[in-house]
Parts: structure tokens; sequence; C-alpha cells
């Protein structure tokens, strides 16, 4: 099979890492690199002397491309990704998919109408610890899931015209799709601008999915630690996934109630705690970005979905438009219907 | 002065602390515990064979008591505490004071009506770490505080008829209370019984407080980790505070965000991170509870006012109240005026 | 069976503890207490009023006593021991047994002429956790032992006339010989006097055991960091019994090197690595010094051999002696015969 | 300033961190890299596709180069840098400088009387973390230095021809040297070779230095845990370097014992604890092979000794060739003369 040619529009913080990446892919060839910098042009050419750069995304529709990457600023997404699906190319975009919820759903429709692959690129889902605590979850070591909790806080980065709920949160929400497989009923969400008028640097998103699960993110750009964190709490098992272990990701506690249930009045009430063996798996961590770009190099030769496919990316930003609009109206909740 | 007489109502799992505290402070005198179980006081007997004991606590109104502590389950706490009142009895109920803000404000009423002091058992307000944060605040070495998160989680320990909400929380509120010197405007909570059927064990509250300082509350019975750590997020510095910690209970970040402010515009959106030095002080750290005990005592000697007077208690108890409001109406914000 | 009538000479830092316990022990009761400083017999008898107090031990050989501990300072052991032992009762002696492995030896000797109970209070090995890691090695769980390596440091609390071999290590020590059951055949010992002239503050211990086990002993007292842990490093498992923390004592590694083995010439020098999970196991926490003085109570009952048996208070006595001259002889390694 | 022409000879595990390392530094011009194995040589083209590769590291001597690097396996150390800097280069060498004390001299004395820089790859001189450590020392900060411990434990990597002590001590003894500007006075040592017949995985290293300051060293390959911690304790503050932390790398105690000095006899035995606080300070890092790389520029550019000269390169193989020698004599203190 041909190795695919592909382009990297964006060559900020993330588009270095994507493009070493293309050229590590047996099956793909990386030809060019757009941005609007030249310094940055410059630079990629410095390491990568036989990429073409240009200025203009345009340039890269005369190149013979399969595919491209858009890792420019999320404002920018929608418009280069049409462009590019309607010049015939597979299209992976960074996340946010588009900054609302008709832009994405319009991006999914014209992927499908045109049969090209249009995938997000929700990076942990691609982690192999997530993977890990999502077969649990399958395998059904976990038992009923009662609800998940997520942090991701740091100091900084802040971004020009997005607050943190839609440069962080992408994260969060799409960890808990992926391991939940289904859209939330209903989202709530709080939060403050504390340094920069009107952009949200501190947020708290709650989701209620089918079946009584809830989910709760805190997302910050003003906390002294960096924390990324999911803790799973199941009737059978507990599982904490820390992301800033180097090498301890996962953490399977054996822990839980063992009551009479849901069903008994609480006139009987009787209880008693499971305390068992913690199991801190051997994960073989590989780069997720890595998986991820193979992956989106095989869905396209492969004509299959992708995990991270354009109507997950739709779901996300559906989500976000909803807490941004709780978040503006005093947490009032808002009603998902898919 | 002349030792005061102390009584203990409920010797279940506090009270046996509350009893050694008042046994080792000069200015007391332990007269009595009453219980409704009898090996329980059989048990406080063979400890401290001096002590008198009953399961009637109207016993403990002829023996010339000047103070009590009900220590027994939160439901009864009004009834109780409205009756040592009522036989002129000063009095410390552990939290929450009441269950209802109604009952909260008659024991405040009634206790001014008769001179006598009324205190709550916000233990954490007598932190020496608690106590060494507020002084970093008061002192403005924190700068103007932009949120505080807080996070109390373990695993169990289920109550008959409270939940996690009425357990857990009045320690982070009257945290925040102390912290901030104020009340909040506004209460939005969300929750889920997962274990037992209406009885919330996960618990998340959001708080506004004047100034538009953020606080959230994040209480579970259902985690697999102890969590005990309150995040004050301000302009200079962020501080940390884990209870967990045996010995390193608070570490001072100098970290922050130097931005042109909240007053300029997007456009012109730049801003340098603060990464300074972290200091962990050393905090001389001794009982809170004997500190408590010991202002407890003082104040009625001195006829001064606690810190966790019961007009605290009634704070308390009024967030929880909405809190549990806005828990029932899918987090809908609930306005405090005060 | 009649209740062990039990009396403790020495009611400093580790006696009331030590009283405490039998109090608390169905199968004893606590009789007298002997400390020369009236103020700490006066504390005793404030808590225990029913105590009979001297402040003369010779007093207690009068009370129809069955046992006695000795919690008196170190240098004093090898008297008092003798005159119980001389008196008919039972004894427990603290940890180090005596100050040289000639006075050990003859209070062994002096205990099993007169059929009487002689045990140290070596309480590490009372301890849940080392029980369980003596466990794993006795199920073979951890393969081979290749070498065991010991850290207790902390700041302080130096002691008058001791140093911190005499002090700190017959915990490691006893630890030792209780997860080998064998004593070393060789021992060096290198240290230094930091603070005050001629008492070592700081030691490094190396026992040689048999079949080629080696082991290494770090004990401190000018260590910013409290540390107690314990490495054993075995062919199958490696584990680390950490003290400090207060419910994952144990981490169980399923690491290793599986290589050709040590009959290979380096020629064929080829090894993998196993990097497997890690398993912290749920351990029952008690009070270690509540077992031991449980064991000593069963022991003088059942007629038993203690665990921690006079012979193995010499074993521990005769290595810090071999260690003591080492480390007065430039690490000079000493050779032990048993 | 014409760049310096430079070479890279071995391409294994450390060579292309080298090579990128030359490649980003201005006053450098990375020309040419030598390895036996043409695939190495095939992958660093593949990565610059400008270097020239050979097999024959003699090939280097025609490219008009300045200087070298040698980071080919140790036992072949000294006569590729003899080679090197008969051709007139200048030589930087991975360390272990050479595998004896004679090779190493002889090296020294050749640079000298060629006027050549001959410089050893002791990297964690050039870490930011051991530069601020080395800084409170020199500044008085930490008083009079007691005691410094080390450990730097890992699982693997086992090398053919090289045991635990010449592949990982060449760090701690360079940071030792480093920190304490003076070389030691003896050593002694013990360790074990648990996995390959005679290939020591385990050592524990007791060095004296001048004014009785004690140092020891433990180096594993055979640890669950990695660890690269150094703990320095003085008089006046305690200091823990943890390498592995990614941020707080250094902890400063403010802790310590108050006694009356080692000139007071035991008879007047009295001293106090200071607890003080703990500071973390904020620390620039940068990688330190790149102040390292950038170093060797610069001191031949300037003709200045670097700060790991050759001779500093001597002192560690000397002091490793007597812990080798101690290690197969049961531990017997070597004496050092410089």
């Amino acid at each position: 099979m041909d190795k695919l040619r592909i382009g990297v529009i964006g060559y900020g913080y993330w588009g270095p890492n994507l493009v070493r990446n293309f050229v590590e892919i047996p099956g793909a060839e990386m030809i060019a690199v757009s941005d609007l910098r030249i310094e940055r042009l410059a630079q990629a050419k410095s390491i990568y002397p036989s990429l073409q750069t240009t200025t203009n995304y345009f340039d890269l529709f005369d190149m013979d491309l399969n595919a491209v990457v858009v890792a420019t600023p999320p404002t920018t997404h929608h418009n280069i990704a049409r462009d590019c699906l309607e010049h015939g190319l597979n299209v992976l975009v960074e996340k946010p998919l588009t900054l609302t919820s008709d832009d994405a759903l319009a991006l999914c429709n014209q992927a499908k109408a045109s049969s090209l692959t249009l995938m997000v690129g929700h990076t942990f889902e691609y982690n192999a610890a997530v993977h890990a605590l999502r077969k649990l979850m399958s395998d059904g070591d976990i038992g009923e899931v009662h609800y998940i909790d997520t942090a991701r806080l740091n100091l900084g980065l802040f971004q020009r015209g997005l607050n943190v709920l839609w440069d962080l949160a992408p994260h969060d929400i799409s960890i808990l799709l992926h391991l939940l497989q289904q859209p939330p009923v209903s989202v709530s969400a709080h939060g403050m601008a504390c340094v920069f008028k009107d952009i949200h640097d501190v947020a708290y998103i709650t989701l209620l999915f089918p079946n009584d699960v809830l989910a709760h993110v805190h997302v910050s750009w003003l906390d002294p630690c960096k924390v990324r964190r999911v803790t799973v709490v199941g009737s059978k098992k507990m599982v904490v996934y820390n992301d800033i272990e180097a090498q301890e990701k996962l953490r399977i506690y054996d822990k839980g109630v063992d009551g009479p249930g849901l069903s008994e009045s609480q006139d009987d009430f009787r209880c008693s705690y499971r305390y068992g063996d913690i199991i801190i798996p051997n994960i073989k961590l590989g780069e997720p970005l890595r998986t991820e770009c193979q992956h989106f190099v095989d869905c396209i030769q492969k004509k299959e979905k992708p995990c991270t496919c354009g109507m997950e990316g739709y779901q996300v930003v559906r989500i976000l438009e909803a807490a941004q609009r709780s978040m503006s109206n005093s947490g009032h909740q808002e009603i998902l219907e898919w």
C-alpha cells in the first residue's frame, strides 16, 4: 500500500509533535507544513530539510496529499477543516473540534457525504492507562459505576480567546465518553474569571449520565499543583488514574461498601466496608500521540471509523456549549437530548 | 477561680475524646457522662472510676454542673441543647449544631436571653494549620483571594439518617467561614446516593462569597483515598493545607500569574507566570480538640463569645439547608441573604 | 486460669504504653509500677488509682507477682532482670536486652535454670507488616533472598550514654533475624559522632548471612526525614516495607532480572528485566506492643518459648557488640561464630 | 570565533544525546560520528543527513576536527582518548574516565603536555540542583557538614564487563568531590554479585573526608524503586536533593540539634532540637548535558580548565579502584594519599 501523504497545518506548540510522529510512522510520509509565521516554518525546515513549507494552507491542496492535521488555534478549526474536506482530504483536527456544535455537525456531515475520515485529537483516549481503565470497566471488574471524579489542574497556560473550559475540559469529557460509552443527559457548570476579565480560569462541571452515573470535572489554570486525575468509583472496585505519575498511573482498590443495597429501607441500615488489596498494574506506556497518529493512518487505509470520530468531537463540543451556557446562568442545569 | 463542672451527653465515637480532654484541662472537672447505652457508661467508668454516669441526661441537671457537651446523634442536638440551656448550663454542641436553621436560631436566641455560652464543635477552626492559614490571609501574604477548593473524602462511615453533606461538609463550610470571615451569598449543590437509597454519599457544593470569591467543596464517603485538603488560590500566593500529612500540613507556593489585570481587554493579552519557592512552615501541632475544649472553658469563665459561636453554627446549618435544597433541585442556585 | 499479676519497672517514655496494654489484656492484672521519680509514679497513679507504686523495685518482690517488665535505661537492664529472675519472676526486658553479650547469656542461663520465661521487647517482630513480609518469604513468594537493606532515620532523640547503634539498630537487627531465621556470619560497621563527642549519631552496618545473603542497616539520629524502611530483594519478588506509611506498609513488586544465572560466563551475557504489577496487600494493623504483651502472657501461661526469646536478645547484643568493635576499628570485619 | 568542529565516538545509549546537544550549540559544529555498528551510523545519518559517519574512529583524525567526545564502552576509553589526544584533539570522555588510575593519570599528563583540554562527563556536576546545593554549602547556609548520604538505585541496566560500582558510583563520587571540594582520605566498600557471577550489582561505599566528614554511597542495579538521592546533614541546615522529583529537587530543612557541642562531657548532656521551616527553592532546570557540552566548548575556546577536568576523573577512578579493592577484601579500609 502506498504511504499516506500527510500535511500539518499549524506548527505551534503541538505541531512539532505531530510532524515528528508522522515522520516515524512507516505508513505515512510527512510532506508539508503550513503556518502563518515564517520563523516557525524555518524551524520545521531546519529539522526536516525535505519538508515543504507554506504560509498559505491552500498550497497544500496542490501537493497530492491524502490527509492533513489541523493544529491551528481552535477559532480556525472549522473553516480550515471544511476547506480540507472540500479538497478531498482526510482530516485530523486537534481538540476541540470546533467552537460550536453546529459547526461540528456540519463537518461530520460533510465528511460523511464525501466518504472522508474525520477524526478529532482527543489524545487521552490513546493513552495506555485510559485503555487499561476502560478494559477494567468493560470486563466488569469495577462493577456498577457509581461516579467518576476528574481533576486537571496546573498553573497556566492562559490562551487568547479561549477559557479553561474549552482548553482543558475536552480531555476529561472525551475520557468520560470513552469510559462510559454514552453521552450525558444533563450538564451544569460553575466557574470564575479570576485573572482576566471574562476568561474563566477555573470551572467545575457536573454531568449526569444514564443510569444515575454522576461525573464531576474540575479544570483550572490557577492551581499550584499539576494534577491530572480520574477516580472511578464502582460497586466492586475503585480506580484512580493519576497521569502525573511516571510509572504507577493506575491504582486499583479492592474497596467498597457491602450494604443491603439501594432497595432497603433506612430502618434496616447495616453495612460493612471492604478494605482489600491495592494493585498497581504494570502498563506498557507508549506515546499516546504516536498511537493516535498511527490510528489515523490505519483508519484512512482501512476505511474504518476512528475511535475519536467526528461525531465524538461533536458530542464534546455540544457538552462544552451546554456547560458554558450553564456557567453563564448560575449553574442552571442544561438538559441534553441526543 | 473554681473549676468548671462539666458533663458530657453522648459517649459514642467522639465522647471519649471529649472526656479525656476535659479530664486533662486544669480549669475543668469532669463530673458526669450520660448515654443511653449502659455498656458505654460502663466503659467510661472503667477508665474514670470517679465519673458519675446515667442513661437519662436530665439527671445531669441535679449535679450542680456549669457546662455540658452534647455529643449525641445530630437529630437530638436541638432538644438536648435546649433542655440544657433551660437548666442554666453553658453548652458546647457537636457539629452540626442542629438539622434546621430555625432550630439553630432558636438556640442562639435562648442562649443570648439567658447569658449562657453556646458554642459549636467546629473542630477544624482549632487546628493549628487552619490558624496559620488564616493568619497568612489576614496578614495579606496571599493577596486577593481568587478561589478556595476543598475536598474531604474517605471510605465510610455511613451514618443512619444523615447524608454526607450534613456529616462532612460542616467541617469545610466552617473552615471557609473562618478563612473568609463572612458568609456566602449563594450556594448550589449536586450529589448522588450511590449505595443507600436517598442517603447521598457524594456531594459537590459551589459557594459564592462576596467580592466574587468562589469556593467549591467536595465531600464523599465513597472514595478509595483519604483526602482532607484545602487549596487557597490568591493573587500573591497559593496555599495547600493537607490535613492528611503528619507534619507538612501547609505548603505555601510563591506562584501566580502576573497579567495586565482584569480591566484590560483581550486584545492586550499578555501575562507572565511566577514560579517561586515553596515554603513548608513548621507548625506546632497540638490536638485541636484540646484547644477547643480549653476555649470553651475560657469563654465561659471570661464571659467571651467563642470563635465557633452559636451564630456560626446557625450559618453552617443554613448553608447546609440551602445546599440540600439545591441538591434536590438539580443544582438550582440558592441565594442567601443574611 | 488465674490472671497473671504484672509489675512494670521504669515508667518513662515506654512504661505508660506497657501499663496501658497490660491493663487491657484480660489474662493479666496490672499490679504495680516502680520508678525512681515520684512524679512519674504520681502520674501513673492519677490514671490508674488502684496501681501500687514504689521507688524501690525490690518492693515488687513482696507483691506476689508472676511477671515484670523492665523498661528502665539499658545500662540497668542486666542487674534488674537478674534480680527479678532471682525472685522467681518471669521477665520481659526492653531492647537491648543488656549492654554486653556476657550479661545477656548469663540472663538466658539463669532463666533456663529457673524455668522462667525471659523475653526481650523486639517490638517490630510483633508488627503485622513484618509478619506478612516474613510469610511472603517462608511461602517462597520472594524466591531466593539476594539482599536486605534497612534504614531507620529521624532527628533525635539523643540518649545519655547510648549511641545510635544501641538505640535504633536493635530494631533492624531483630527484624533481620526474624526474616532470615538465622544469625549473620560477619559484621562490619562505620559511623560518626557528629554532635556529641564519642556518641555516634549515624552508623552503617553491613552484615553477611549464610548463603551469601547481604544485609545493610543505616541508622541515624541526624536525618531531616523520618524513615523506617526495609527492602527485601529476592529472585522472584522485591518487597518494600515502609513503616511510616499509615496504611500501605508493604509494596510487593513483581520485578526482577531473568538472566542466565550465576553459573554462566560473562561472554554469554544476556538478561531480561521483568516489570510486573505492584501489589499493596491489605494488612490488618493492630498495635504491635499489644501483640507483644499478649504473647508474653501466653508464653508464661502455656510455658512456651517466646518468639523474641532471651537467646534472640543475646544474638542482637552480640551483633551490636561486634558492630561497635568494627566501628571503632575502621570498619574491620568481625567474624561471628555461633 | 570559528565554530568548533566536533566528532562523537560511540553512538549507543548516550551518543545520540551528545550529538543532539552539539547540533544545537551555536559555537559548535557536529561533523562526524564513529561507531562499530553500521546500523547505529545509519540511524544517526537518518536524523542528521549532513553528518559524516565511519566505523573506524581513526578516520576522524583526517576531518580537521577540534574536539571529540568518547562515548564508547569504558574498557575502550583509555586507548581511544589517548589516540585522540595524540592527534591533537581536545577530548571529553564519558565517565568513568578509565578503568585504572594509572591510565587516567597518563591521559591527564598527555593532555597537559599537549595543552589540550581533557574533560570527563561527570554530568551531575552540571545539574542545576547540584549547583544550588553546592552554593548553599559555599555560602555557609548549611554550616559545618556532618555527613552526606547518597543512594542511586534502580532495576538494571546490567552492563557487560562493568559492575555497579563502576557504572553508577562515578556519579555520586563526582557529586561528593564537587560538594566537598576535596578528595577523601579513606574508602571502604561492601557489595554482592547477586545475579551474575562476579558482577557486583549492589555496593555500599563508606568514604571519610578531611575534618571528619563521613560520606556513604549506596548503589544498586537490583532495587524495585528508582532512587537518586543525596542528603547533606550540616550543623545549620539539612538538605535533601531528590533527582527523581520532576520539579521539587531540593528540600532545605531548617532542622538540627543545638547541643553543648562536641567538647562537652556526657555528664552535661543536654540538647534541644530545632524544627524549622522547609524551603523548596525554585530552581531553573535545564538539561545538564547541554550545560556540560557548552562548558566543554567554552573551556576549549577560552583555554580554561573544565570543572570536571581530567584530574577529577583521575580522582574518581582512584577512589573506585580503592573501593573495588576494599570490596574484594571484606571491606578493609583503604587509605588514600593524594
